[in-house]
């Protein structure tokens, strides 16, 4: 790591999907250097406290305020660790901390690094078995940040180039229907035997992984802490997983 | 983790992509449970050989030999670790043991997990900033196992969609012309100045990380060892690093 004891850093980190055993060493080393941790309230939670240690926990939504605190924070001296659930550059915080660095040479300046971690996917597939086995796409289907002509858009390429795909935040209660509109778009592409893993909570005491066929699959599946996986068109089941063939020839 | 230490089991695991300190913590404590380890020759080199474990080092381009191996051994009662680079279920180990199960209940029956790792463009997506941070696509441009005419089909359609895409074995010297031509496609889509991130041999003492423009990107920026990244057509870079924005709007 090499990260300097004396002066402000910051490391933006991917906890993983919220089973401390895929923490990675990294990560960890890092979260005991630090003398301060930033983070949405769950994900702060995750962090045990210790004395020295600040824990500033903020609210959903707010990603561009929290990016500038920590790097106020870091350029003030302060040792600072952003923590995300999964891995930081996969829809988290390490973007949000870039956007936070236009037009501020003196935070680019800054020891700042982004420590990968176990992205949802990656956790919900091998829960699974191995439905990620070939090319895939991951898709936010969010529209926070985006509209849903380009989601819709996203979905139908991903389908009809036959890649496997994972959906992250795929329904929430504020915007329940996309999930239902994409489940509908898939429908005209692939045919009803396309099987899907809905895999929610992953490495909690709340996991729950399910594989059902498109014709059985419904909104209510899914939450915001779920994570779909859809099999391209020669995903299939053996035994008690599922598994997408490495081959395609 | 509960395994049986008293019956035989199969993990397949993900080590990351080259740094002990990306090895999670599971995967750790399930290697010192073994008896036995399996697989490709440099990923068996990074065990640590201790009294009682047998180490079984394969070749490349063997995997379904060395997955029925594996479950042969587990049958009689081994507890076995099949060792993946980054994550068994990427482009990795996972999917080719779920082929060997294919008319095998009895193995079927065995206690068989996919335990996760950091996937090659997770961390060479960190160590260059965010350029993930979007909608992206993972695709293998080995033809091993598919046609070139697929490769191009899905290059083409995740281009078209614009998202940020990882390539994994972007070029072989067995194959280095394939790399070669994705580049003129992405060219007929793309801008010139569209960034990409040549990542090789990410958490090794080799490591280089480079990111240039589409107009500079040359088919000898990419080895097996490297995962190349695309960026979609909003990635930018901001002082040293390089990084896709969260909002599409």
């Amino acid at each position: 790591m090499n990260l300097d004891r004396g002066k402000g850093w910051l490391c933006i980190v991917g906890l993983g999907p919220g089973d401390p055993k895929w923490v990675t060493p990294e990560v960890t080393a890092t979260l005991e250097a630090a003398t301060d941790i930033v983070g949405y309230i769950p994900y702060v939670a995750r962090i045990a406290p210790r004395t020295g240690l600040n824990l500033h926990a903020s609210d959903n939504r707010v990603e561009m305020d929290r990016a500038r605190a920590a790097l106020q924070m870091a350029s003030r001296g302060k040792q600072v660790v952003i923590v995300s659930s999964g891995d930081p550059g996969v829809f988290a915080m390490a973007a949000a901390v870039f956007e936070a660095l236009e037009g501020r040479p003196d935070w680019q300046a800054l020891d700042i690094r982004v420590l990968p971690g176990i992205t949802a996917m990656l956790a919900a597939a091998a829960k699974a078995g191995a439905p990620l086995g070939h090319d895939f796409c991951a898709i936010n289907l969010s529209d926070n940040l985006k509209p849903v002509a380009l989601i819709e858009a996203r979905v139908r390429a991903a389908a009809e180039a036959d890649f496997a795909m994972a959906f992250y935040n795929p329904r929430s209660t504020r915007r329940p229907h996309t999930f239902g509109r994409v489940l509908d778009l898939l429908r005209t592409i692939c045919t009803a035997d396309r099987l899907m893993t809905f895999a929610r909570a992953v490495g909690t005491p709340e996991e729950n992984v399910l594989t059902v066929s498109l014709a059985q699959a419904t909104p209510e599946m899914a939450d915001m802490r779920t994570v779909v996986i859809v099999g391209n068109s020669a995903t299939r089941r053996v035994g008690r997983f599922v598994y997408t063939p490495r081959s395609a020839l």
